[in-house]
């Protein structure tokens, strides 16, 4: 029987140029749980004056949204809390007057970090949430600073602040909320000369894989998938973006599908400063992070959940919480492998990320029997597409859903996904199923052996005729298997051997 | 970080007289997880000659179905194994010559239990899967017999097993395969003579709910559904599927919405049986079990399961499978609990299961946090109306789920429902949505004193006015909250009181 459990809450609040954010999260069970998610737009950075000063009413903003998120921190232990302040209290010169009540508010002490503070903790933040190896370069685009970090797993190599942001952007050069040429090509060329000193060091150190967190990156998510791109924002389709933008004269006439209203203001700012970092740093392909500031915030407060591995971390988290029997779990992985080599390994499939799919898929695909046995697929899929699982992207959840919604049963098709060509997607699920099937009695002692041959989309498997003959569930299901793998139009024959 | 997990295996194997089952479980933190559930139409029952001796074709089925079984239960411990045998074996003259190989073939002693035992254990399998109070009246219409049990809890205090079922009954009434009015009478006076010897004893004895096992039931429960009636089966709707049945002359052109084609030729013999039950005993409405035999077979194997709530069981499963706060998942039902007896309980929400449910939405609404912060109403819907949920019936997890997935943010109507009035549910949800909003802050210490006035659907909430100026954030959240649901045309008034 379950106890009562009542795990530590914490949270993290985040007074930005642009927003206030405050996320409240649990930790269970070697995972965070978001409990709350709580953002005011207080556009500190426009109540700016010339001198740097903030105008009352700017102060008065920000007052009236901390009295809210007070309530809430009235229930987590002082600990448990961390309370920051970014850009627009570095800057401005009143910022005593307006901490001074703030602290008073919240109860709680606001902490002004440094732009290379706020850098490693989006470093942080970002390195706990994404997947994959080798060198990584991370951009954070904010209200009134850009942060670019170089980093390695949990070590940052680079760390540089830049007063830049898409709220100090668009007051400098959209002021007249025109979308015209001139005022994008002001910010883009304003934005690269900012970036001039930093070009030399960050070129020489370096990446293999490039994230973007913040606003403008998500809000370029959301266009991306509301108008069926992939999920990979490149330079071409930052240009594309831009174009479109401009068919409208006025920021006000901004329609973009699949960009949402609150965005929309300071879009075609951000929009400007990405393709500056774009161009300087020669940037192919970026994907966008799981999290940032607010997510090294909790990171740092939370022990114990530094591992090396991200995906490693959030399949084990998952297959505890969804109480799947692991050691199962980790045969079909191996299962999997194994004929995925003998297949060809990446001659046969040629993503380099895809014996990972594949893996992953093998140690996840029984999550769904926790909710019921039928339609157990289903449920797996429902609930992968569905979580937050760190270190994997939206399109590789996605995929993973897809292949493990078809793990049993009836064959049916895969949809249109990007993390896999159509063709390996097919390939990887008929060796999934094939695997689910050979270990089918739960015990990697009593697995066959076998040979799988690949030509092409034509597969041989081969088994020992008289452990076949023993076995005379897995041999029915092996003939099925092979029927409706064939009736597909990929052929399968199982072939017994003496 | 999780552990390697590989909870035992359980199997369950009930050689019936229509089809073999065979049922392989988990026992995992205090519930039962099906792994897989594997069906062979073996129609023992239709191989029974007029000495009653199984013809070879028959015994051959049973023996290849078994050779199936066979390999799946080698991995699992022999004491975590029951094999039963029914109906056909307890008749059939040449039982040992079929028991012989069978159990060679299976690795397994078979036995051949009696319909009295039969009866217990259908009685355990129901009463571990279904939920209520008071007496309980079960009805099991198997391929040969019909188990009619009454008792209490997990106290059985009436058994019997009669000679009668929906294969003999077929072969017997319908065995020149027209579905005549004469041949559907002659089937329900048969099984109402059958039914004679017990009727006193069971009439005195009398019940509160009444449910029924098995595949006539579980079909008749399909067709309601496909046909859009709610999940209560009545004598009325009986009736009318009868009627149905007559307008094809012939079994093979049987057509009925939701009946599929597995189950036709066994309907029209389960119906009458039923029928007969329905007139004779008085039945005024009947329910679908959660288990029956082999869920029974399976209870009586794994320990420590035995609670006397069937639905406090399920919830704290539930919780604990999702690993939500259970401390305050408590506050929430209790607040939850409070507004409904302040609005006047069953004299404002007539249904006497209305606080019940409120309670179970109020225990359960935060499960899809599990998933997602995001979405985490519709997450936790999907999970309650997905899974398996011993104690509650299909429409009382589907209103569950409703009401659940509507607990924050906008509101939307209920949809239609059969656990309660369309006027019950809306007001419970918005209970429900109050429950949740008063406490919010987490901590039942800091929960505000409120009082909740109704007169019909308008409601007044009225609550401190100081304490409403110290907590801001819930005093918006209320505003906003009376905002929406007037908006419904659900009055709401939040009133500050000195």
């Amino acid at each position: 029987m379950s106890q009562a459990v009542s795990s530590p809450l914490y949270a993290a609040i985040d007074l930005g140029s642009n927003s206030f954010h405050m996320l409240i999260v649990r930790h269970v069970d070697g995972s965070i749980q978001t409990m709350a998610k709580i953002k005011r737009k207080v556009r500190l950075a426009a109540g700016l004056d010339e001198e740097n000063s903030l105008s009352q009413e700017a102060m008065q903003r920000g007052w009236d949204c901390l009295s809210l998120f007070a309530e809430r921190l009235q229930d987590i232990p002082q600990e448990n809390i961390r309370v920051v302040g970014t850009a627009t209290l570095r800057t401005a010169t009143n910022v005593g007057t307006f901490l001074h009540k703030a602290n008073q508010i919240l109860g709680h002490k606001i902490e002004t970090i440094s732009g290379d503070e706020e850098a490693a903790t989006i470093y942080k933040g970002v390195a706990h949430t994404s997947g994959g190896s080798g060198r990584r370069f991370v951009v954070d685009i904010g209200g009134a600073s850009t942060e670019l970090i170089i980093g390695e797993g949990f070590e940052a190599k680079a760390l540089t602040s830049l007063k830049m942001g898409c709220v100090t952007w668009l007051e400098k050069h959209f002021r007249d909320r025109q979308l015209t040429k001139a005022n994008f090509e002001h910010a883009i060329e304003d934005a690269k000369n900012t970036l001039t000193p930093i070009l030399q060091q960050y070129r020489s150190l370096g990446w293999d894989v490039c994230v973007g967190a913040s606003g403008t990156v998500q809000a370029l998510q959301e266009i991306m998938l509301a108008q069926g791109m992939d999920e990979v924002i490149t330079l071409t389709k930052l240009k594309r973006l831009q174009n479109q933008a401009m068919l409208a004269d006025h920021l006000e006439e901004l329609e973009i599908e699949g960009l949402t209203l609150e965005r929309a203001l300071v879009f075609p700012s951000g929009l400007s400063i990405l393709i500056a970092i774009f161009e300087e740093l020669q940037i192919e392909a970026m994907t966008l992070a799981g999290g940032a500031l607010r997510e090294g915030l909790v990171y740092e407060m939370v022990d114990g959940l530094r591992q090396d591995d991200i995906r490693e971390r959030t399949i084990h988290s998952i297959q505890s919480r969804y109480q799947i029997d692991t050691v199962y779990a980790e045969q079909v992985a191996e299962l999997a492998s194994k004929l995925f080599h003998q297949c060809g390994g990446v001659g046969w499939v040629a993503e380099p990320q895809a014996e990972m799919l594949l893996r992953t898929a093998a140690q996840l695909h029984e999550i769904g029997l926790a909710i019921d046995y039928k339609k157990g697929g289903e449920h797996s899929a429902y609930l992968i597409q569905n979580s937050d699982l760190p270190g994997f992207t939206r399109a590789q959840r996605y995929c993973l859903g897809e292949l493990i919604r078809r793990y049993r049963d009836n064959i049916a098709t895969m949809p249109e996904q990007h993390a896999l060509s159509g063709n390996s997607g097919k390939r990887l699920l008929r060796l999934l199923r094939l695997a689910v099937l050979l270990s089918h009695r739960r015990n990697s002692a009593l697995e066959p052996r076998f040979t799988l041959k690949s030509s092409d989309d034509t597969l041989q498997l081969f088994l020992n005729a008289q452990w076949l003959e023993s076995n005379p569930l897995t041999k029915a299901e092996l003939e099925i298997e092979a029927n409706r793998q064939t009736d597909m139009g990929w052929p399968l024959e199982v072939v017994a051997q003496e």
